[in-house]
């Protein structure tokens, strides 16, 4: 069966790429995908597949119950888009200012739907259900995943596989790990609440921008010192901003930064280890602060076996020539929150296009279209092993 | 003689006050100060005083020679305004949006003006010749000093004498030292250029926050360090900039900062010292990086005999019951370049208004007008001690 | 075959102890450990099995030839022991003052010596050849592991095993990675090069403790910015010394430290930025410096296949109830340089002894003897493993 | 009668520098100098001038009361020596071994000894009574002038006056100030307790060598931006101690150094600010701290109008060719005491050897003799100045 699946996915190819394209042109923000939520919809409604839509915000959830018994398994594409001003130069370019689908999920969702459609063709002979999670929010904390699991709308599941098109990986190449996939990623301020003062007077002042040297100095240690070195850690200040002129003492100092980690008892420690120091920066200072830390997503951690499976399912893909169990990735993803309540893997599908280097994010962010076909069959050959176990 | 021309400016102190609030509505910013350059020329127009305008920029000279031989002494004055909106809430307000006499320069003006008005009555009996110096823009480094020094208009000059109003000392009280009265005062910009990426991946990146922090806390030993304990040397931080977001490592780091010092051989070892440091650690980051260093006015050194000469003087003014030797303050000014050409000194005058006080340049900023007649005094005190000598 | 081995490895059981005990009481220190290689070799001389002396400096290596064909394998045991003060209360405590067996380097001979005795017995149906490397020097730089191998001694073989007793491990448990199993440890020495001079004229001198404070705060971004957050690096400075007297600026600081890290790309990469960061440092104060660093042993990293193949075999022995793939470890062993020649793999046969919790190197070091049968199971399981592959 | 006495000075240098000579070969320790408490004590029997003995320790004051009225005037001189060994290649060597007069004090009291001998022949004619203070235990900490103060023995004096040979100034200049004249000068200790550990597990220490660098680092905003710019403080730590070896974490560091200053509120505020910054640094690291400050002489303040009569007298010596009102030096001395009850002035007279430029506590330290009569003779007509005003 999983040939004539393969075949049928092929078949569907030019449409694939048309959906996408389409997608790519309308994108929506965040939290505010309505349309594209209804473009879903009706697609399942046509198809005459069952759909909720509204699971846990703009979710839409299709579910294709076979003829045979066997498992329930999520399959999840996201689809929101992210506020960057497309640069590239194509046809399908979007054409909503300011918004872009510069990360691949208009890919994710035409994959999907593909494969939605080429499985309600062989419904009767399928073992078990495919759940068709069209998830939305995956670029903004809190993120639509946490929402999804907490409608219960996944509780009576059996495992979920998900996959992100990944633009520097070559086509042809599948990654994933047996642990850990993704980091942590967590945003925290910190305002350094000096005196200011004449620049000529410094001992009437407290100098928010040494004090803010002094912390971001000191933070250095967290990583070098406090961390066991086994474990992987990050902290990284991207943005300092204190003072207006040249000679006036600044009265804050504003340090923002992120923090990313593979293990959350690491987190737990470094945001302990991050207020300890700042504390100790302004009693000898006698200065104050204040210091939010917002927790991002957990890390992405797969589990062992349907990670093995993966593989096992992916070696049943011609198109793709490696399997390679890689390094974690230091990017995020709220994939975590389903593998915190479910078996399942995330797994990277190369998707590079030829001479087209830019990677997600970047306003000329594109990816080769012939990862999807790819994405869909080792999707399903997943699905396969994993009633098979 | 002296007693009489006291009493004469007593006599005028209304319409010295009335001139002072004229100025005070009508406040021009440094460069741009053509109209109270005319109102200065008109005065001594109507006085029937020989006078030059344009002299080193908008600067105006008025030139009463003495009925009597002696020396040529120049009191100076300076007349431009400040880019500040005036907050205060008095009749003579500033009429010009955003400009604001906030240092007290209408009552230098003023005070000058009256005392060439007094002085003129006296021109038969005078010793010696009078410069009334009215300098334009004192207020915005390069100055109008070192104009006026260069077009050679003080050549003939065997001294000058000029005071300050000065808000935050009480009235009736003059501050002057005998060395040192006032310091050097310079402005540095540096440039720390990093390599961005993603704060997850800091070993890719040269990160700017982190070096330019580094540079910060080390820049703590010139003074702490490699200054002589005995000297004096202030270097102040302002501004640091540097980075948009949480999560992306800054590429650049923009550092503004002052230098203050007495003495220019510590002026020279300073910029030396921050430039190694600059390099120092960019050397140890591989970062490169911009260094501006804009010279401001040099320390304001008054003489010895002079200085002691305006004390002497000062003690014939009986408004004046304290003669303090102070520290230098940290302040600058542009009379420098006067006490760096000829001998002089430079004071002063207390002009606390009680119950109000704001420092100089604050948008609440006032003085004392009683100060006015004070300073008059005390300058023509120091006029016929010179002469005397 | 297996089973009557493990059979007669119990029966030795007591003689193992007893030789153990017996070298317990003799250690000798690295590169000086003559004695023990004679008893080595004696007990091979007795034995009947040939044997080379003197291989690499110290290093016994005997050979038996099994009656069967099969590949040629190596089981290694360190013989060397440490300058420290035995501090056990103990019968069998170290008779030479100051030098002590606190590494379990005893036990590791007495188990393969046992080992020999035995598998001489099953020599006729014994595929293969087993060839039990003694080595000398295992607790100093260089080590007798790289002497040996470029002895060409081992040139011949097809694989390597060998084990730890670990103390802090519990009995019963085995530990090992498929990949870098101990890390690379490196020592360096820093010397900054200031200016002395009196305490209260500071800008008289190059303040070295400054520098060198600055130094070791900045050594911080090392590991926290510079190296791959996914590697593992540790750089710890293990030693400051400065200065004599309060009052006198220090003329130069000696800073020494370890690097460790589990990849040798890191090492160079880390050493590039020590230097670095000390010629930064440097210039920034016009100070100098030496600085020496030397390579200590490279990361042991176990063979995949060799390492799946020991957890095959440690299944094989009842006494093992545990068998972690664990983390690697942070110490170093120089039998990293065996498995950069030959396929192999190095693991931890847990040998605490209850209630007595001293780790290697210390005073009151001691294991539970029960391991060294266990040990010696594992390694000749590992051998037949091995030849039926 | 002063250049009566001038004269009599003159014959009797060559006894005075005899008796220099025979000091500066037996020198004593601080408080250890009972010889020359009784050689001094013995000199004054021998002249028939009165005189206490073991006043405050072993200070010994001799009084010579005039044959006219006038008042009570202090000379002082101190007589202790210093640790040093002495390498000069001289006849008058020291022949104590490890025992020193590398700071002149021999010469100190051999010129208050002359003086004496002079002013006893012109007793009769004398006004007033001179009170020859002979002080010990200069060198070290509390010193002796102290106890002389507290034993009251100085209660009566109207003024003091004293004078160090100083080696580095040419012969033939006098070096005073009208305010602060030497600097305080104190001691501390911190001592920073962390937690050791192996050098490879960082995140199980708490790294006392990293913690102390911070602190160093930290310590310099206490001069740079705490501190009055206008105000004069040193911090220095001249001695950083931590650790045994390469490859573990020190368990504590040891930091020695001096603060000087000119002021005693800065005094304060400095050791308020380092416990500050150490108790910061602490709590950033969860480490603790001991912290020791042990307050040295205060700074040396002479009384302007004492120091101006100085000056004037000083004028009246023919071998002053140079008069300077120099800037405080930051060494400490503790004539300081004497100033805080009683008006008077300290003051440096040149006495540096051609071609020997070893600075005070040097081995090979010496002084031009010629010195000697030189401050005798400012000595007493600084007391005769006093008495005429």
């Amino acid at each position: 069966m999983l040939n004539n699946i393969y075949k049928k996915i092929d078949e569907l190819y030019p449409e694939t790429v048309e959906r996408r394209r389409y997608l790519h042109q309308y994108p929506e923000l965040s939290f505010q995908e309505m349309k594209t939520a209804q473009y879903i919809a009706d697609f399942y409604e046509e198809l005459g597949i069952p759909y909720r839509t509204k699971v846990g915000g703009n979710g839409v959830i299709a579910t294709l119950k076979g003829g045979k018994p066997g498992k329930t398994v999520g399959l999840r594409a996201d689809f929101d888009a992210l506020p960057i001003q497309d640069k590239k130069d194509v046809e399908y370019k979007s054409k909503v200012p300011g918004v872009m689908h510069a990360c691949g999920h208009d890919g994710h969702t035409s994959t999907l739907l593909t494969l939605a459609k080429v499985m309600k063709e062989f419904q009767d002979e399928l073992p078990g259900t495919i759940e068709f999670i069209h998830q939305h929010a995956e670029e903004q904390v809190p993120g639509g995943a946490i929402a999804i699991v907490e409608s219960g709308a996944l509780d009576h599941i059996d495992a979920i596989f998900g996959t992100h098109l990944w633009a520097t990986t070559p086509l042809g190449k599948l990654q994933i790990t047996r642990d850990v996939f993704m980091a942590g990623a967590d945003r925290f301020e910190i305002t350094i609440k000096g005196q200011g003062g004449h620049g000529a007077y410094p001992h009437e002042t407290k100098d928010s921008i040494v004090i803010g040297a002094q912390l971001i100095t000191e933070l250095q240690q967290i990583v070098s010192r406090r961390i066991d070195p086994l474990e992987t850690a990050v902290l990284s200040v991207g943005s300092f901003h204190a003072g207006d002129t040249f000679n006036v003492i600044a009265d804050s100092a504003k340090i923002i930064g992120t923090v990313r980690y593979l293990n959350v008892s690491i987190q737990e420690q470094i945001i302990k280890e991050i207020e300890k120091i700042i504390k100790g920066v302004c009693v000898a200072s006698e200065a104050s602060y204040e210091f939010n830390y917002s927790k991002g997503y957990p890390p992405v951690v797969n589990h062992k076996e349907e990670a093995l499976l993966v593989m096992d399912a992916a070696a049943k893909v011609d198109e793709l020539h490696t399997i390679e169990e890689m390094k974690p990735s230091m990017g995020g993803e709220d994939f975590a929150y389903y593998l915190m309540k479910k078996p399942g893997a995330y797994f990277f599908t190369g998707a590079n296009k030829e001479g087209h280097d830019y990677p997600h994010h970047h306003p000329k962010f594109d990816f080769d279209e012939r990862a999807m076909p790819i994405a869909a069959k080792t999707l399903i050959s997943a699905y396969f092993e994993f009633q098979n176990r």
